[in-house]
C-alpha cells in the first residue's frame, strides 16, 4: 500500500495490475502511445447482417477472458448489455471483463451472472445495486470506476484493451453506417460509442431499426463496424431520457440555485464568449434558469454549453444565447430532436469532451460548471461515487474531467441529506480532488476556496452569504451532530480512478 | 527486378524500401496495424496560436530527414504547400518528403527546392510540370504515386509516417477546431485532411480565416491539433474549385456520354438504389445528365452519389433522386454551399470513401462509376497518369479505387487524341487494371469486358455498337497508324503504387 497526495491508501496491485496513486490534477504525463487495433480488410458490398446476438459472438471470436463493452446512451432504458450477457453465458464463456461506459439500475440483471463467473470484472462505474452489494462483499467482482474522460483515456492509450464493442444503433444501415438521432431507441448523440467503435478490436453495430443504406448522418461510419445485429428492441424508449430534467420547486433548491447564480454574477465569467455546464438535476437546471435570464438582461452572447444537454441548452442554443451545444449524451427528447437539425448543435466524442490526454478537450475551455455532491470535505474534495454509507451507488460521469477543465467549478449540494450532514471533515470517497473545485453553495451558505480571493471578496461586497469551509461544517454539524465513522473492512473492492489514469482512492468493503 | 502479373518489372527496393509486385486487386491481406503516435497532455485552455508558419515548423521539431503533408482540397488556388517549403528551406532544412494528397500545377514552385535537395522525395501523386521533369530524369525526385484510397491506406497502416500535417483551414479557431465551409478559402470537404488529422506525428492547421471558438462545425477536432497558424492567404480561392464543371458541348464528347448512358440502361443497375459516381470532366457530366433524366423518367429514388461532388450532384440530392451524397472532396462552390446546409450531403475521409483496408469503403457500395482514360489497352488495362509521350502529368485520384470497387466502371474517352491512339495494344503505364474494369466507351463504339456477357448482348440486342477490344484498336490503329514504341532509360524514376499498397508499375526515364 502506498499514501496518495490525499492521505489515501492505494494497493499498488490491483486486479493484477500496477496502480499510480494519485499526485495532483496536471503533472502526470501519458507515457503511451494510442492504441492501435489489427487492420482488416473487406472486399465485398454485401450485407453484414448477422441473424442474432448470438451469432455475433460466435463471429467475433469472443473468448474466456476477454473485455467487451456498451455504450450508456440509451441509459436506464438500456437492454442491450442484459441480452448480451446472457447469450455470452448461454455460450458458456466465462471470466468476461466489462468495459462500458457506465452501467445503470436496470442492469442488476447481470448479478447472477457476475455470481457464476460469467461476469468477473467492471472495468468502469456503476449506478445502483451491483456497486451496494460490492461494497457489501456480497459480489465478488473487481471494479474500477473511471469519469468519462478517464475512460476515453483507458481506451484511447490501450490501458483497458476492449475485445469487443457492442454498439446500440439507433438508425443503422445492413453496411454498419449508424447515427444514434432516429428511430424508437433514439438516443441522439453517440459520443461514448464512438471512442469504443475507434478502440474496440471488434465492432458490432447492433440495432432495432435497420434503414436502407445509407444511415445518414454518419455518426459512427460502416468502415470501422465488423457486423450488424438487429434485434427486436434496443430497450425501453421511455427510460432512455433521464428523469429529473425539470427546475426544483423545492424551497432549500431555489436558495441553492439563487446564490450559485451570485457566484457566477461575482466570478467576472458572464461576459461574450460565456462557456457553460450544467447536468440534469433540479437545482442544476434552476442554475441554468437564472443564467439564461442574466445572459438575456445583460445581452451576453456566449460560447458554447456542452456536456450532457438538455433541453434548456437547445433553448438557449435557439435562442441565440450560445453559438454551440458540445453535445456528448442527450440527457432528454428534446435535446435528441435538436442534434438532428441544429447546426450549431454538435455531437463530440467521450475523448473530445474530457479527455485529459489530448491536445486539450473541450472542458478545457469551460468558464462555469454546476456539479453535485453526495459530501464535500473541508479541503473542498468532492464525493460523488459513495454514500454516505459506504456503499458505491453512483458513477463519476464528467464530475472530476469538468472540475478540472473549467475556471470556476461550483458544487451545488444542500447542507443535509436524510439527516447526515454534507459537509465533513472528510469524505467517504475522494472522486474529485479539491484543489480543482471553486466554490461550494449550500442552502447555509457558501464557502469559496482560497484560490479564489477576489470572488470571495466580491460576494462579500454583495453580502452574500460566504463563509470559512470549517464554519459550515460546524454549523451543519451542530444540527446533525458529527457523523459516526463507518467501520470498514481491509478488503478493497475497487478503486476510484483519476481522469489521469492515477488512483485517487479506493472502495472498502463496508463492514457488515 | 521481378515481375507483376500484369507483365511489369518491379524493382525489389526503392526509394530505400522493399516493394511488393502487384498480384491482383483483392487477395492482398494488410499485414498490419492501425499506425499509432505519441499521446500528448495539453492542459490549458488557451490559444495554439502561433505568429508564423516559420514558427510553427520549429514548434513542430521538424527534422531534416522527415515526411510533411498538406491535402489538396484548394486544388491549384493552394499558396500553402509552396510557402510551406520556402520557409522550411530558409531554417535550412533539408532531406524533406513530401506526402501531400495531390500536388497540382501551381506546386511547380518546388522546383528549386528539388533541385537543392530541400525535398528529396514525393510520397504522393504529381499533376504537371515536376513530374514531367522527373520523366525527363531532369530532377532527382523519387516519386510514389498512390490513390485516394491508397493514400489513406497508407497513413492508417503507417507505410507512411506522417511527421508533420500542415493543414490548410478555412474557418478555424485559436484552439484548433476547423471546418471547410466557410471562409475565403472555403473548400467544402476536407475529406482528405481528416486521414492526416488522425495519423499525422503532429498537426498545424493553417488559416486565413480565424474565428471566434468554437469554429462550428467541427471537421477536425481540436483534440487533434497541436499548433494553429494564421496567415493572410491559403491562395486563390478563384482557382479553388476545379475547372471543367459543365457538360461537354463537343459532338465526340456528346456521342460517347450518349453511349455510356445506353450502357447503364443496359446494365440493369438502373434501379431504386442505384448509386453512382463521375467525375468533373464536360462527358462525365453528360453522362450524369443523362442519368438525371433516366432516373426522374422511371421514378428512380437513388441511394447515394459520391467522390468529389458537383453542383449537379447537389441537384439531384436536392431533388430527391439521391438520398445522400458521400463527399470526399467538393468540385464546385456550389457542393461547397451545400455541403454546409444539405443534411443528406455528407463529408466523407479518404479512409471511409475509398482505402481497401478496413471494414469496407464506400467505394465497395456504388454501383456505377464513370472513369477518364489517357489510354485503354487491349485487356482493359488503364493509364491515367502518363501521357503516350511517357511523361507523368496525373495523379491517380481515385481511378482504381472505384474501379475496384463499383459493380460497374465505364472508362469514357475519345478514340483518338492529338493523332494518338487511345485504345492500343499496351498502355504506357497501368494505373488501373482490366480486371475492374468494366466497359470501355468511345465514340466508335464500345468494349465490353468478358466478365459481363448479359449487358455486352443486352447492349448488342439494342443496336448499340459493341466491338471487341482488337477489333476497335484496329480500327483507331486505321487511322492514327501503330503507334512507336517509346524509348526509355533504365532508371526507374517513379512507382505506381496500385491502391493495396502492391505496385503495378514504374515510371521509367523517357529517353532524351
Amino acid at each position: 500500500m502506498v499514501l496518495n497526495s490525499l492521505g489515501r491508501q492505494i494497493p499498488e496491485i490491483f486486479a493484477g495490475k500496477k496502480q499510480i496513486p494519485y499526485s495532483d490534477p496536471w503533472s502526470l504525463q501519458p507515457n503511451a502511445e494510442r492504441s492501435t487495433r489489427a487492420i482488416r480488410r473487406i472486399n465485398h458490398n454485401g450485407s453484414k447482417l448477422l441473424g442474432s446476438l448470438r451469432e455475433a459472438i460466435i463471429a467475433t471470436g469472443l473468448k474466456d477472458g476477454m473485455t467487451i463493452s456498451t455504450h450508456h446512451s440509451l441509459r436506464n432504458g438500456d437492454h442491450l448489455l442484459n441480452d448480451l450477457v446472457k447469450e455470452i453465458d448461454a455460450l458458456g464463456l466465462r471470466d468476461i471483463k466489462i468495459a462500458s461506459s457506465s452501467i445503470h439500475i436496470v442492469h442488476a440483471e447481470l448479478i447472477p451472472y457476475i455470481r457464476k463467473g460469467t461476469i468477473t470484472g467492471l472495468e468502469c462505474g456503476v449506478n445502483g445495486l451491483i456497486g451496494e452489494l460490492i461494497s457489501k462483499g456480497e459480489l465478488d467482482c473487481p471494479i474500477i470506476v473511471r469519469s468519462h474522460g478517464g475512460r476515453a483515456r483507458a481506451l484511447i492509450t490501450g490501458e483497458v484493451p476492449v475485445d469487443v464493442a457492442f454498439l446500440a444503433a439507433p438508425c443503422c444501415d445492413e453496411y454498419g453506417n449508424f447515427n444514434g438521432y432516429y428511430g424508437p431507441s433514439a438516443c441522439g448523440s453517440l459520443g461514448y460509442a464512438m471512442v469504443d467503435a475507434q478502440h474496440a478490436h471488434k465492432v458490432v453495430a447492433v440495432t432495432d431499426n435497420l434503414v436502407p443504406y445509407p444511415a445518414i448522418p454518419v455518426g459512427i461510419p460502416q468502415t470501422v463496424v465488423d457486423f450488424v445485429v438487429q434485434v427486436p428492441t434496443l430497450g425501453d424508449p421511455k427510460k432512455i431520457v433521464s428523469s429529473t430534467t425539470r427546475v426544483t420547486t423545492d424551497p432549500i433548491g431555489l436558495q441553492i440555485a439563487k446564490y450559485a447564480a451570485n457566484v457566477i454574477e461575482c466570478s467576472g465569467l458572464m461576459k461574450n464568449g460565456f462557456s457553460f455546464q450544467t447536468g440534469t438535476g433540479g437545482i442544476s437546471l434552476s442554475v441554468a434558469e437564472h443564467v439564461r435570464n442574466m445572459m438575456r438582461k445583460d445581452k451576453i452572447k456566449g460560447s458554447f454549453g456542452c456536456g450532457g444537454i438538455t433541453g434548456y441548452f437547445v433553448e438557449m442554443l435557439e435562442e441565440g444565447l450560445f453559438e454551440a451545444l458540445f453535445d456528448v449524451q442527450c440527457f432528454d427528447l428534446k435535446a435528441v430532436e435538436s442534434i438532428g437539425r441544429n447546426r450549431g448543435h454538435q455531437e463530440i466524442t467521450a475523448g473530445t469532451y474530457a479527455n485529459p490526454f489530448n491536445c486539450g478537450a473541450v472542458v478545457n475551455r469551460l468558464d462555469c460548471v454546476i456539479i453535485s455532491a453526495t459530501e464535500i470535505d473541508v479541503d473542498f474534495n468532492v464525493n460523488v461515487n459513495t454514500e454516505s454509507n459506504g456503499y458505491l451507488l453512483h458513477n463519476t460521469g464528467g464530475h472530476c474531467d469538468v472540475a478540472a477543465g473549467a475556471k470556476l467549478s461550483i458544487v451545488v449540494a444542500p447542507s443535509i441529506r436524510g439527516r447526515l450532514p454534507i459537509v465533513r471533515d472528510a469524505v467517504t470517497t475522494i472522486t474529485t480532488p479539491g484543489e480543482t473545485v471553486g466554490v461550494i453553495v449550500t442552502e447555509r451558505g457558501i464557502a469559496v476556496n482560497d484560490k479564489f480571493p477576489d470572488l470571495k471578496a466580491e460576494l462579500i461586497k454583495r453580502r452574500v452569504p460566504v463563509k470559512d469551509i470549517r464554519e459550515l461544517r460546524d454549523e451543519i454539524y451542530a444540527i446533525t451532530g458529527v457523523p459516526k465513522p463507518l467501520q470498514f473492512e481491509d478488503k478493497i473492492v475497487g478503486l476510484v480512478e483519476y481522469r489521469d489514469g492515477s488512483i485517487i482512492d479506493v472502495i472498502r468493503q463496508v463492514a457488515a
